[in-house]
């Protein structure tokens, strides 16, 4: 029986994260299971930079965006070296297991450090970018999305009233998934994503159809693993002959309250991750499938790379 | 080859119907078909109250609460009489088959339709209820528990400032999801929903408890399927010996613009409706399962409970 | 020079209260003013509850709703008795003067202990009903107001989709203010108002009329103090032959992150509290007038009733 | 006694335009004057575009951002001639008086169209930029300072959760309202507008001593008039020593629901233009004084600067 764990949050921070860390906390300790805090992530645990947490010390931060244990990255724990030093840390004040919540980045270190060093974690898919396989969804990306559209419904507003083409930048270094979500669900003009090759031409003679069809406003949507907001409004200002206005929303797109999907989801998963300790199924990662909570070994999921789902793409055709 | 079609919204009205009337109405008319709209549900059918769609028609509307197209409630069309004459209807305009947006009773509308008078239909789970089985999730739910939490949440602030308990009345008269699933949400101290019987001395026992550990604010959510806010009040506030204060929602929990989720959602099943009456999978419903739109035979869906996940009820006794 | 002071907030609480605590608090310290926190209004200087206040105590705490050193009503500071005794506490931690927060009620208390007891006291218009005269704004009343156009905002959307009557029960004893702004920024067809008596027969023939003129929605508000949504529905349904359905918001409407507005609004009288302090305008009121800040005396503003502008009344009628 | 009117949208759009050209119209309506909507500003004009506009045609558009009449600028009209020949459309059509809604530039026109053709006008400031004298609040600048903070709000989230310097861009190319307002009210580390000398070194310097005393997160709000948040961004890396992140809002500033406070005051001021013009009261501006609606001069209003509230300035230093 496990008798002391910790839990973190690493890599880029998502709504959401704070309820995943509630659940935790507040299962574990009605399983009478200590549980600790590491504040910074990995660079907390190599700095044993620990916090007792209780069911009260998570009161009040279901709501709130970001994480209170905080998040960064960590190259001393992207070495072996640094992850057996983790380990040692983890041992020395007796905890047993942990989870860890985040990306790619911070999965994949959770799994080399339990290969290596023989520590069971579980992992939580916590990011924007909707970019690890075999969960239907990640923390975060709910919250991120409302957040894009619910700026890009403004710019509408006054796209309507004008006559420009508004060019929106949104994150997503290697996933597409944010602009052509939130593409589809403001119905803008065009959606660049980094899965397939831009071509400004077409892009260009769209938008001029759409103006000749009666269209005033034209938005669109470009992921930053693309090109800038200002690269997209160069190339298009001279083949559409006329102005373009640019937003960047930037890290604007991490925050906020998190919705209530996020907050379920991430209460879910922060919950399940506990009963997955307790029954041993070590070294998976809680998803997402079909409504229910799984668990899949961190291993398959983190050497698949989650596809764009090529109907939303050709939706995104037809209905824009 | 169907050339002409249908698409209408029925029943209690859900935030996304009109993202989901858009993508029908532009997928028909990319692919050659015909689609009208019919206004006010079955009512408006049996009086012959069309307007013509077309791509411009429905720009725009994606963003907006309600349906453009109205909706009703309609006593004549629950006879086989009043079916057979909307088929007659249907027929004299040349429109060869119907999408309905609705909950389960226009859903059953439609199949009944369908199976007496050979007319094709294609059901979208339209409703905040969640109550529909096979899908993971129906048009409406996600604005609607944003819509609730998000008031809960500004109550909660003042809760924190005073000393009191607060009611909330929340929708769902057989289906307690709206309860439970905002309830969840917010870290609510009692969640009270038709499937669970309630048991008032447990929750004012419970109350007492929070208190005495120091909790100052204290939200019951109560679905409006169990008991009026005011009822709850009553039966609380001898029991915990002080105030309370009420809060009902009504049918702002079915307004508002449309969620990220629920403009995705809606404008799939939108599109994959289209798809299905090309393919000829006349009779199903359009669904979400694990990421992905499937559609599901009417008769089946229809015949099925939708259960409320019994994992959410035990997490929520131990998450607030 | 005043050396130590204390600030509270009381009575019903307002969104923008932790601002005006914040902006008490810092510019305190800047001008190396000691400050405490008094918990819970009177009750809690009765019960000597305080907490030091620093630089650093009032981080955060801007954006929240409610108040972090929490309100209340005290029945024993309404003696006075209680007042003497309040002053000797506060004498006896060496409190100099006291900044409070609040509604009438509070600023009424707060005059009647410097008045009897010598104490300098400022007071800041902090509810959300907008009564207090010689003031532009009180703290809170645009955050509320926000909150109840969010709401019936989302009400129209289902109530275009219908055809039936909702009615709004709104904050509002003895003002009609938040129902009077909030039913012209909405525009609701009916509004009721303390402040003029309720003529049920005109309400419902201006909704026929409406509805001949092809209205489909109808939004009613009402202010609490005119009679609850219940008697209002009650009284309707006979009258205009159709359904109603209500919404009561009850203290959602005092929560939710404060709007700029009220944000800036309360940052200044919180700044200009300590100024009033440090030049001994004593016994003074922190008000907004064109835009600047004032300092009006508490018995000024106190002996008069703030009326409601008759023509927003006017313009009510014409623009719905 | 004027029998026709007509009303137009002129210059950068602002949330509320569409509750002033709604309010015009039903007064107008109702006080039987004919009025037409001018599409498109003084553009429209010079074009004839023009439409009637009745009680109906302004139903359901005052909680929509933008203008339904659109905007533009137009350089004939900046012209004595393009001045005369509007004139002349005008009397052509039978309009006798002109109500126009926009800032500065829009109603610089509107008077040289009044002097120089002896047409009546009415002049409604609306502009995000808040730079109008004579008036407490132009419309559109209350939901525009609701956007931004509800944005930076958002990047606090994720700057607690990092640590890392946030450079936000938003609007005013002469004024500062919005950058100070929204940094006053975000409690934003710098602040920087075009009416004070930006001093990098003392920024970093400040931006050093915050972090010294363990503030982890950093919020930077440039006015565009100062520059870009590429350029504060390079400024301030290499004096900082730590990496910082942009956003830039842009045009989403112009857009969004107006707020409670933008749709009351629009209200009010589209009424009381209708009121001026009836009362001959012509050349004149509605403004807002002290929460009553006043009529100043054309002449006068433009012949000032609004300036800067200097405590404002004072307080942003002392309060963040």
């Amino acid at each position: 029986m496990i008798k002391k764990i910790a839990v973190m949050t690493s890599g880029g921070d998502a709504p959401g994260m704070n309820a995943a860390i509630r659940a935790a906390v507040r299962t574990a300790v009605t399983e009478n299971i200590e549980i600790v805090g590491i504040k910074r992530g990995y660079s907390g645990l190599l700095d044993e930079d620990f916090i007792e947490m209780s069911y009260a010390s998570v009161g009040g931060i279901m709501e709130k965006g970001g994480t209170i244990l905080r998040s960064s990255r960590c190259e001393e724990f992207q070495t072996t070296e640094g992850r057996k030093r983790a380990a040692e840390i983890l041992k020395k004040y007796g905890i047993e297991a942990l989870v860890v919540i985040g990306g790619e980045g911070s999965l994949t270190g959770a799994m080399l450090l339990s290969e290596e060093n023989d520590i069971p974690v579980i992992g939580i898919p916590g990011t924007i970018d909707n970019d690890i396989a075999h969960t239907d969804m990640c923390i975060g990306v709910d919250t991120c999305l409302n957040t894009v559209i619910g700026n890009i419904q403004k710019l509408k507003d006054t796209a309507s009233s004008h006559e420009r083409a508004f060019i929106v930048e949104v994150m997503g270094r290697h996933s597409g998934y944010i602009a052509l979500a939130s593409g589809l669900a403001t119905g803008a003009e065009a959606i660049l994503i980094p899965e397939i090759p831009v071509d400004y031409d077409a892009i260009a003679e769209k938008l001029w159809n759409e103006r000749k069809r009666g269209k005033i406003n034209c938005i669109v949507v470009v992921a930053e693993g693309v090109a800038s907001a200002y690269t997209v409004a160069r190339h298009m200002e001279h083949r559409i002959g006329y102005e373009t206005r640019i937003t960047i929303l930037g890290h604007v797109q991490r925050g906020g309250s998190p919705t209530a999907f996020d907050r379920i989801l991430a209460s879910r998963m922060g919950y399940e991750a506990i009963k997955a300790l307790q029954e041993e199924d070590f070294g998976t990662m809680i998803a997402l499938q079909s409504g229910k909570m799984v668990r899949i070994p961190l291993k398959k999921v983190l050497s698949e790379k989650k596809k764009i789902d090529e109907k939303l793409i050709e939706m995104s055709k037809i209905l824009s």
